[in-house]
């Protein structure tokens, strides 16, 4: 079956989901823009709009982005693994920068406003996720892209990276909310409780964050639809156990 | 190996985890009732602190009982499932009942100031959580606590009452902090921005919260620690097998 053989068809289900995260998380980034756009003025960098490059490059790097990179192990399933993780580490690497570029534009705004940083729960976990993330890319770097790590020293550091991968894509939709909350509250707090345009639109953007975080978390968790190791793969950890337990193969 | 022996032990790192939960569980509840008692006036129910009814019974009910709900298969690893799953039925259904008086308390304590209700992201996504909740314990009792379901019924829809479980868990964190970060905005504008103790102390509430909701999410979805079947449900389930599928035992 390893040679000649038509590659295997991905689970129909996992196409659907994947499809409906896709649109979710265009549909995400157009409700970011339209109301940036619309209500607030545009996005600009040395400008009084620079605030707004904030939640435009958190979305798109928290969120999209670092979403996507969760998904690659399920969308390229038949693919080489290798390939697979350089994908994953550099979706999160450009989530990253992204990211960093909001927070720099956050941190500019309040300096030339003369607005303090980080006393509000939204900053402390948005701060908190954006360090853990990055120690999560370093480390996944460490353990899973360069040669030094052991194989047992993988296999016990894996389900951490999983947990806490998938922990920190919560956390970051979860600083989103929290961020739309203030801005709403600090831009308008007078007309929010009238249902104006704006506020619905800008609660929607919040629906539309946990709904893509939800869809891409079954995704994730759904036995059916982990990644199949290949027949390489295989053999070579059926070669690993033989080698750590001194059984003979083929057993 | 059935009768005699004594009862396994549970993991040894299962144990400490669990005990770090219930610290920080009692300890939410402790700093809740500390913001609410030294900076809100405190809760009553026919008065103006009515509302501060809400944020309590809501942590109580949402956070720390359904928590402890969730946790239930693991603590009680050995106990026969039947009692286990009224157990954790029961304390869904009294977080349900401790979270509909918060409800009320909260849209009373609106009508009688004369503010809309249902108009913020927090109250979106705190009442679809509540919604849902309702819903899943509705579903959970019908599959699984009523002998109706069929045994193939309650294999498919088990994986999906785990997943949303822990999602509307999630999720239920997740509106607390919103609503912490609305209440700070409404509350002490004004002062939040200078590190005043009283937004530092609900900022650490919000932190708790995230930390109790990283701790029973890594108890539930750590492999070794899920709930072993008993002996006696083993066998159960090798002779439904073996009915189902024509095999012959013990092969």
């Amino acid at each position: 079956a390893m040679d000649g053989a038509p590659p295997p068809a991905s689970p129909a289900g996992l196409s659907v989901f994947v499809a409906v995260s896709q649109l979710l998380g265009l549909t995400l980034l157009a409700t970011t823009g339209a109301w940036l756009g619309r209500y607030r003025g545009g996005v600009a960098w040395h400008s009084p709009l620079q605030f707004n490059a904030h939640p435009l490059c958190m979305v798109l790097g928290m969120v999209f982005l670092q979403g996507d990179a969760l998904l690659v192990y399920r969308v390229f399933r038949h693919e080489a693994k290798r390939s697979t993780k350089a994908l994953h580490a550099l979706l999160h690497g450009l989530a990253l920068l992204i990211a960093l570029v909001g927070i720099i534009a956050v941190f500019e705004s309040h300096r030339s406003k003369g607005i303090p940083d980080m006393y509000s729960l939204h900053s402390w976990c948005g701060m908190a996720t954006f360090v853990l993330y990055l120690l999560q890319w370093f480390l996944g770097c460490g353990f899973f892209l360069f040669p030094g790590a052991s194989f047992s020293l993988r296999g016990w550091y894996k389900p951490q990276h999983i947990f806490f991968g998938i922990t920190l894509f919560i956390l970051s939709i979860t600083s989103c909310l929290l961020g739309i909350t203030e801005m709403l509250l600090f831009k308008i707090s007078d007309s929010y409780s009238h249902f104006v345009p704006e506020g619905i639109l800008a609660n929607t953007l919040g629906v539309l964050l946990v709904a893509f975080g939800l869809v891409v978390a079954y995704v994730l968790t759904r036995e059916e639809w982990k990644r199949p190791p290949l027949a390489e793969e295989l053999a070579l950890s059926m070669d690993f156990k033989t080698l750590t337990e001194g059984e003979s193969p083929g057993g």
